[in-house]
């Protein structure tokens, strides 16, 4: 049932994730001329369709390796660098989504980072940046401590989740800002909500859906690896009854898998 | 430790919902000419201020109610009304913020909901109120069962969170919207960064911050409220060290509280 429900949500993540890709490609292609790699409004267009290609989608999906059944027995290590590889590409993505605007601004003689979808977009690049050599340095080599991991894994799955929202606010920003930017001398402004404004509002709400779904999965225990010798809430539900009183309980894992090393 | 952690966090909290709600005020006194209620733009000043106080700050404080330790023990009843009159007083600034840009548009001719960050900011407000009545009539009506209060507790939980971050790209985008607006045909426009913009754009990023304060003590599990019958994490961890195997373990309340009626 929990199993069933999981897929489904997978699938239904994977049919958005596509929808907020190829939406922003459709946008950018039939709306706003297309793509290249020359400075020019036309590189421009790389930037949204890449930051929600790489903060939003493949950052989304990178996050919940661990939510994977699959990945709830065994060895943890091919899963964590599965998590690692997955969030890189996100990264590469998103740096690269970061020269075509900063390209388009420098040639065109625009300021750079003046907007707050500016501010808070490269300060979420920044905490991404971050985020990921910190997980890397610590929960990928084997020098970290399991005293210093337990410390950190909290901050790194709420910060994991933190990322993703403010990607979403940077997206929704940024889409509405250059409705602004795009439809302000046309005959049909942004207020009268032409069919590019409805198209793009749209993807915008997409985003939002999206960044849900995730953030869903991600935050839903029943979901989440049990960790060795730590009871999760669904076996502790298995076992305890609401309304009960203090009583023996014993710890059974429900995987029925083999102790393993963590890292 | 965790409970000085905690009041030292209210402390920060406290501060920083202060400086969101007066930093606004302040922007569109200084800047904008100051507030009326009269359809013009100074009674469109409200609403950034509204939904500042409302969405965010209101809205993360009563949030927050059962993360008091004071709340732990004891009936549960006078904190879920203290929970839901909280939600309501910032529903009410919310309404109120909404009235103020529905009648300045109306009165001016402009066109409304058109922009993604109205989009999304009138489904955020729709969200809130379904989230509000759902909670009134499951978790504070007594007719509901403990069977259905159990089903919809983590959506309760998941949405409160979801709906805050929801506010949070609401906000932004609508701050980013007014300073392209403000901004535009001036000697000093945004993108010159002048200080207005510098304000205003740091306005937006106290209100990021206070937003992930918020969720990071709402989801920190060891300040959550424990269940009657459940362990929580914190009270685990006091039991089973990292890396333990399977051992039985006895149920002992930490908070050494009575048992009570929940509702």
């Amino acid at each position: 049932m929990v199993s069933g429900r999981f897929y489904l949500s997978c699938l239904l993540l994977g049919s958005l994730g596509s929808m907020c890709i190829l939406f922003t490609i459709y946008w950018m292609q039939y709306w706003r001329g297309g793509f290249a790699w020359n400075g020019s409004i036309y590189m421009f267009n790389w930037h949204p369709v890449l930051m929600v290609a790489g903060m939003v989608v493949f950052y989304g999906g990178a996050s919940l390796v661990y939510r994977l059944p699959q990945s709830w027995v065994g060895p943890k290590l091919p899963w964590k660098l599965l998590h690692a590889a997955l969030h890189l590409m996100a990264f590469v993505l998103t740096v690269v989504g970061l020269v075509a605007v900063f390209t388009f601004h420098n040639h065109g003689r625009t300021a750079n980072l003046y907007s707050l979808h500016s501010w808070l977009g490269i300060t979420t690049v920044f905490l991404f940046a971050c985020q990921w050599f910190l997980g890397f340095a610590v929960f990928l080599l084997p020098w970290a401590s399991m005293w210093l991991r337990s410390l950190l894994k909290p901050i790194h799955v709420f910060f994991g989740a933190a990322i993703l929202s403010l990607s979403i606010a940077s997206v929704i920003s940024g889409i509405n800002e250059k409705l602004f930017f795009s439809l302000k001398n046309t005959t049909r402004p942004y207020h009268s909500l032409p069919s590019e404004a409805v198209f793009a509002n749209s993807t915008g709400m997409l985003v939002v859906a999206f960044g849900l779904l995730v953030l869903y999965i991600l935050l839903a225990s029943s979901w989440k690896r049990p960790e060795p010798g730590i009871l999760t809430d669904r076996q502790l539900l298995l076992q305890l009854r609401p309304g009960s009183r203090p009583f023996p309980v014993t710890y059974v894992s429900v995987t029925g898998r083999q102790p393993y090393k963590s890292w």
